[in-house]
C-alpha cells in the first residue's frame, strides 16, 4: 500500500482537514464515524454529487472542485436552517495527481475550517472525477425549514444575486468580470442566512437549479402557486453586462448560485429587514404565494412573461463550461 | 423534466423503496433528509463508492449492482454493532436504461425492506456508473465496536467462511459453483452478529479487503500485533474446490466476504459460543492478539506461511470479474 488508497487519504486528507469537532465522537480511521447529536436536536443530512464534464468544467481544478462540491452540500444545510456537524467525502479519481489532490485537499482544509464543518470520513476510489458528498448539520427540534411550509399570502424572498453564477460560466470564455466566474467558482453557502432564517421564514429551498424551478419545489410541497414581479428580481450591476431579458432569464433561470429562495408571513417583513442588516446581504421581496398551482411572472407591462425551467443533469447535455 | 431526474427518482426509488422508519423525521424530497437520534444513542456514519469496473464487474447486472453496494455499506454498520437507521444513494449513470433500474430499484426495496433500512434521500447523475452509499445506524452510548479496543491475549475470530467471495469471482468464467458466485454476487451483512457482539467482542471490522488486510487495521488501530493459526481458518467444502494454498490463500486474502473479523477476551468464549448457535452462524477462533507489531500466519510446520495483502482498490488494476 505504497502510494495506494491509504496514503492518499493521510497523506492528504487525515493530515490537513480537521476530523474533529463537537458533535464528532469518534473521527475517520474506523468502520464508521460517531456522532452525537444533542438531547434536544435533530440530525440532517444531504448527499449530492459533482461530475467533471457534468457539473463541473472538464479540467477542473483541485481548488474549485473543492468549493464547489462543498458549497453544493453545505447549501443544502443552509437551506434546513441546520448548523454543519460534519460532512463524508467519497472521491473518485482517474489517478493520483499530487498537485490535484495537494490544492483540492488544502482548500477542503481552508474552508472546513471556515465553516466549521469536520471531514469524518469516505473513500477514495480509480474513476472519473466524481465528488459525492454527504452532509450533517443540527437543527432544534422541529425547527427546520421545510419545503412544504410556505402558505397562501406568505412573501417570496431571495437572497444575493441570482444568475451571477450562470452569468459566469457564460461568461468565462468571454472574458467576462472575475467577480462572475468567482460566483460560479466560489460560491457562497448561505450558513448564516439559514441559521438567522430559523424562526423567520415559512419554507426554504437553495438556488442550484435556477430561482423559478427552485420556487416551484416549495410551490408543490406547500400545495401553492406562486405569483413573481420581475421588475423585482434583483439584478446586480455584475450581472447587467447581459441585455436586459438575458440578465432576468440568468437571475430566474440559472442554477448554482447557491443562493436561498425562502417564503415568510407579511407580518415577518421587520425580522427579515433585521436580518438583511445583520449580515449585510440582501434579501428581496419579489413576489407572493398564491392559492393556484403554477409559478407566475409578471412583466412592467402586467403580462406573463415566459418562465424558463431549470436545469435537470438528469436530461441535459452538458453545459457550456470555460474550456469546452 | 419529462423524463429526467425527477421523474426516475419518482418512478423506479420513491414509488418502490421505503422512505420512512422510527428513526426519519423526514424522508426523501426536501434539501435534507431529517433523522431523530434516540437520547441514549449515538449515530454511526458509513459512506462507500462501488465503480463498474472497479469494485463491480463491467456490465454488471441491476440485481448484484443492488446487492453488493448496499451489502457493503451495511456490513460498515454491522462491524460498529450498530442498528441500521437509513441510507443515502448517489447513483451515477451512463443513461437511463429502463430495464436495469427496474431491477436495481426492485432489488433495493427489497433488501431495504428485509434489514428495515429506508431510502431517505440521495441523487442520480449522468456519468459511468457508480454507486456511493452512505449508511446511517445507532448504538448506545459508548457500545459500538471500534477498531482499537483490542488487547493483547484478546481471541480473534471470523465469522462464516471468508475468501469464498472471492472463489466465486475467480470461478466465475470457470463453470465453478453457484454458492460461490453467489457469495459474491449477494454477500450477507452480518447486522446480527454485530448487534450480537455488542457487550461482547473488545474490536471488529468487517472483512472486505481480506481477513489479514482487514485484521491488520485492527491490530494497528490497537498496537497489537497477532498470530493467526493457519489450520484454524475455517475453510468450507465449496472453498475446497481450490487447491490447499489457494484455499488458505484465498481466506487469508480475498475480500468481499463482508464476514465480521472481530477480538474478545478469553473469558467471553462461552458468550461467543452462545451468539454462533443463536446465530447458525460459525464463529471460528483463528489466533490470538500479540505483543509485537505485526500478522503472523502460522503452518501446521510451526513455520510463518506468507501472509498475502488484500487487495488497495486505488493502485491496482482491476480484478478478473465474470465477464472480463
Amino acid at each position: 500500500m505504497s502510494s495506494g488508497e491509504f496514503d492518499v487519504i493521510e497523506r492528504y486528507f487525515s493530515s490537513r482537514v480537521p476530523g474533529n469537532g463537537p458533535a464528532v465522537a469518534l473521527g475517520p480511521g474506523d468502520d464508521c464515524a460517531i456522532v452525537d447529536v444533542p438531547e434536544d436536536e435533530q440530525l440532517c443530512l444531504s448527499t449530492d454529487t459533482l461530475i467533471e464534464g457534468v457539473h463541473l468544467p472538464p479540467g477542473v481544478s483541485g481548488a474549485v472542485a473543492a468549493q464547489r462540491c462543498l458549497a453544493a452540500n453545505l447549501s443544502d444545510l443552509a437551506a434546513m436552517g441546520a448548523r454543519p456537524a460534519g460532512f463524508m467525502l467519497a472521491l473518485t479519481l482517474p489517478r493520483e495527481d499530487p498537485l490535484w489532490l495537494d490544492e483540492f485537499s488544502s482548500t477542503l482544509a481552508r474552508l472546513a475550517g471556515e465553516y466549521a464543518v469536520p471531514l469524518i470520513g469516505g473513500n477514495i476510489a480509480r474513476g472519473s472525477l466524481s465528488l459525492t458528498l454527504t452532509v450533517l448539520g443540527t437543527t432544534p427540534h422541529n425547527q427546520a425549514l421545510r419545503r412544504a411550509g410556505a402558505r397562501v399570502g406568505d412573501d417570496i424572498y431571495v437572497s444575493g444575486s441570482p444568475g451571477e453564477a450562470a452569468a459566469g460560466l457564460r461568461g468565462l470564455d468571454e472574458g467576462n468580470a472575475a467577480e462572475l466566474i468567482e460566483r460560479y467558482e466560489a460560491p457562497t453557502p448561505r450558513i448564516a442566512l439559514g441559521l438567522a432564517l430559523r424562526e423567520v421564514a415559512s419554507a426554504a429551498i437553495d438556488v442550484s437549479d435556477g430561482l423559478i424551478a427552485d420556487l416551484s419545489h416549495i410551490a408543490a410541497a406547500s400545495g401553492c402557486g406562486a405569483s413573481i414581479e420581475a421588475s423585482a428580481i434583483p439584478l446586480s450591476d455584475a450581472l447587467r453586462v447581459a441585455s436586459g431579458d438575458e440578465a432576468l432569464n440568468l437571475a430566474l433561470a440559472g442554477g448554482d448560485d447557491y443562493e436561498l429562495c425562502f417564503t415568510a408571513s407579511p407580518d415577518s417583513r421587520p425580522a427579515i429587514a433585521d436580518v438583511a442588516a445583520r449580515l449585510s446581504l440582501p434579501l428581496t421581496r419579489i413576489g407572493v404565494m398564491t392559492d393556484s398551482d403554477e409559478i407566475v411572472v409578471t412583466g412592467a407591462d402586467g403580462e406573463p412573461v415566459r418562465t424558463p425551467d431549470g436545469y435537470d443533469h438528469f436530461l441535459s447535455t452538458p453545459r457550456r463550461t470555460p474550456s469546452g
